[in-house]
């Protein structure tokens, strides 16, 4: 067996590894009684473990330092797995430890202190967290050679640098500037439509959203839809597994919701099956992931287009009055608001840059824990105006940073950036785009996106795969235009 | 570490990823779509593989000759960590990977000849599967000093040989010889009170059967009630997944079914918590598994006095006249026929005992596969005094033997002999037991199995278990005397 086949037989066996974790942490979120808990955590634990294991035996470095490839997927391949065992490998093992406890103890003070908006309670605890993910940064940035800020960005998402974004945010500032006032003066004078009150009861939400993703291209011989309190797409891509939860008053949120993880589930299913189990096989990121959400769930969906198919498919299946306007008005409105997970599509990006900033000031040191709620509510107000009542409405309210996660926040904004992008170039390729959505067609989008992005896995990064599919890097004006369509028209 | 202490987070290391494939095996039955198969099969063998090489790992060898225990139980953990380490290291790789390989080959061959009853066509494949089977047994018996036979029968339950199987058969055929026709002249004798036709509604079946596993105290905050195709009780102590099917004309078949995964459930949720993950924390064996659900579901459920309890809660349940003497008519009926998993209990140890025999004669090749057929009908008269008049309903009906697995059968018989030797001491501690049932109360009875089986793991064998909880080791007249006061009374 020749290096690269003993590497390719190694990353095969831990991505077996992942996807037993991927499933167990499934079915603790879908399935699970409660007294599994303990049990399972230990079982996840041994199986990280082992990946981790797997993935820094020394006979994966001299693999590595001896495998050679021959074509372009294999050539990335490779660099793929060299980044992963860099990875796993640059820090020492008493630093990931260090990491691991801190975040884990400090998770769980954050959780008690959210309750009571008690920032000084997590301060200690976040204090360590933030310094221990700093020399952990700076480690990984030196072997990467990347700045420390992006070595941890880069593990979400490959293939754009923080200056990149740093420069697609400030333009998104100037635009949001002089877009919001005129969106919600627009909205005023707007005739409202409310959708009628309910019960929706939970099964028909559930027939229905299952009728919806099927149509929308999920294929359910290897996909399953359940319930758990956070919504999610988890599983494998010959087995996906989405979930929602359902609200009787308002049956938006599921379907939405469902649609959303959806879109992610399309990315898993499409992905190259040649390829399956080897990093080039898998995903091409955490933002490109986001943007197949988001071109489903924010794009297609919420078009007129296919709300005037969807309006009277629910009337039908509620036996009440669902109109256009009525799922317009749900669906498609601006408001100033402290949470991120509830933003519209408008205003979220001005939630994810105020984090992308603080978390960088967090990481260099420019920004002392202590200074967090202050420049929070400052950021705020300078983005939208409005000052958070507390802190568990400020900067308590998201759990990455309690959890060690620097570096994920931008992936939300750059994937709906994106899904505009993709769904301009779609637009442009397929002219009968909106007849087909207006009857619930979403096949000649999801073949077009399935061929410019998902096919192509990790074979290429963020900026690589949009220039393709579309022919330029991330071009904020996309998402712009979208917004002024849809909220300025 | 000491050593001791280093097979201890071997063993628990082991059983952790044991207990990920356990999950995943449920998940397979119970929620996996069709298209997760393959996939499903990849994990499960990266997972079964990975827990081998931990056993045989050459440092567990070396720990094992130098570890040194105190107490009882930790001798017995010891002992036990021998045997397995044993077992896993005794057999070359290579014939170990022919077995797999030709019980898989003749098992896929099995299910196409089964459905025609076509012996011809798998009994090459079962003949390399036997002499495998053989070679296998004659290593493993040379090294854990027992015969070839015991050697694969003591893998599914320590502690009892069979010499001492043969001798409790053959007493149990010259009881059936004269009970089962007056038990049958009985029962014609009687008159017939039929439970109402269906439907049975799923759901209202599932509720009950719900209900009443909860009642005889299976813990749902640590357990879950779903549906396969082939019933089975999975998972892990702390979360345990029963299954069962339902027909919606019969609502006995899967509430008896839940009843008897219900006793396989208690057991593990009753095992010894302290040694979670040690050998010796774990069930004493199959057949004492099997006792533990047919002590449940035959002894206590099956009662007059439980029985009495049920009809009018199932009245009521399904809206339907369920008596007493409809529920006795449908449960306990004596009845000659060819399939092994639709036997009464009064005949079916004769089916258990016709596959004893013919194992230990097809393993020691005193009988040829080519003569299996033969001598399965000829056994089959002798018992039961009718001929299957085909091998589908014969020889090739159960999996086991083309699947490789040899010695697991007398398990089914040991169970239900001890759960009528169990029964029989606790109601001689329990003397209000009866008046308990009658209000569907089980927990003196499992409070009782709780303290003499339960908590005992695998701190003692078969034998020893049924001496301390009752007195005498494996004695049939208990099961005997079960059969005399219900079917001949």
């Amino acid at each position: 067996m020749s290096a690269y086949e003993a590497l390719k037989s190694s990353f095969h066996r831990i991505a077996c590894l992942d996807e037993a974790g991927a499933m167990l942490s499934w079915d603790a979120a879908a399935m699970m009684p409660e007294g599994g808990a303990e049990a399972r955590g230990e079982q996840l634990a041994v199986l990280a473990g082992l990946s981790h294991e797997f993935l820094c035996a020394p006979e994966v470095g001299e693999n590595l330092s001896q495998a050679h490839v021959q074509t372009a997927w294999d050539s990335q391949n490779l660099a793929l797995m060299k980044e992963a065992h860099l990875r796993a490998t640059a820090l020492p093992r008493d630093l990931v430890e260090a990491q691991v406890r801190a975040g884990r103890a400090c998770e769980s003070i954050w959780r008690a202190a959210r309750k009571i908006s008690d920032f000084a309670a997590v301060r200690p605890a976040l204090t360590e967290v933030v310094c221990l993910a700093r020399e952990g940064a700076v480690i990984l940035g030196e072997a990467l050679g990347l700045s420390p800020y992006d070595a941890l960005m880069s593990q979400y998402q490959r293939g754009i640098s923080s200056a990149e974004v740093n420069a697609i945010f400030a333009r998104y500032e100037a635009f949001l500037r002089d877009a919001l006032p005129l969106a919600e003066a627009l909205q005023a004078r707007r005739a409202h439509q409310v959708l009628p009150s309910g019960p929706y009861p939970e099964a028909v939400q559930a027939e229905l959203a299952r009728r919806l993703a099927a149509a929308v291209g999920l294929n359910f011989n290897a996909a399953r839809l359940d319930v758990s309190a956070h919504p999610f797409c988890g599983g494998t891509p010959t087995d996906i597994r989405i979930t929602t939860r359902y609200d009787e008053t308002d049956f938006c949120a599921a379907l939405m919701g469902v649609l959303h993880e959806t879109g992610h589930a399309l990315y898993e299913q499409n992905l190259p099956a040649a390829w399956a189990r080897q990093p080039v096989g898998a995903a091409a990121g955490m933002a490109m992931h986001e943007s197949q959400s988001l071109i489903i769930e924010m794009q297609a969906v919420r078009s007129d287009a296919y709300l005037s198919y969807l309006a009277p498919l629910a009337a039908e299946a509620f036996g009440k009055e669902i109109t256009l306007a009525g799922l317009k008005h749900r669906l498609r409105r601006v408001e100033r608001s402290f949470i991120r997970v509830e933003a519209d599509e408008m205003t979220y990006p001005a939630h994810v840059f105020l984090r992308f900033q603080l978390e960088q000031a967090l990481l260099s040191g420019d920004l002392a824990v202590a200074d967090l709620p202050g420049a929070w509510n400052e950021g705020f107000k300078k983005l939208l105006g409005i000052i958070p009542p507390d802190d568990a409405r400020g900067c308590l309210q998201d759990i990455h940073w309690f959890d060690g996660a620097i570096g994920y926040f931008p992936s939300y904004t750059l994937g709906a950036m994106a899904a505009a992008q993709l769904m301009a170039a779609a637009r442009k390729a397929l002219p009968d785009l909106d007849a087909a959505l207006a009857q619930g067609d979403l096949s000649p989008l999801i073949s077009w996106l399935s061929i410019h992005v998902h096919r192509l896995g990790a074979s290429a990064g963020f900026n690589e795969i949009l220039q393709s599919a579309t022919g330029e890097t991330l071009n904020p004006e996309y998402f712009e235009a979208h917004l002024t369509v849809r909220y300025l028209g």
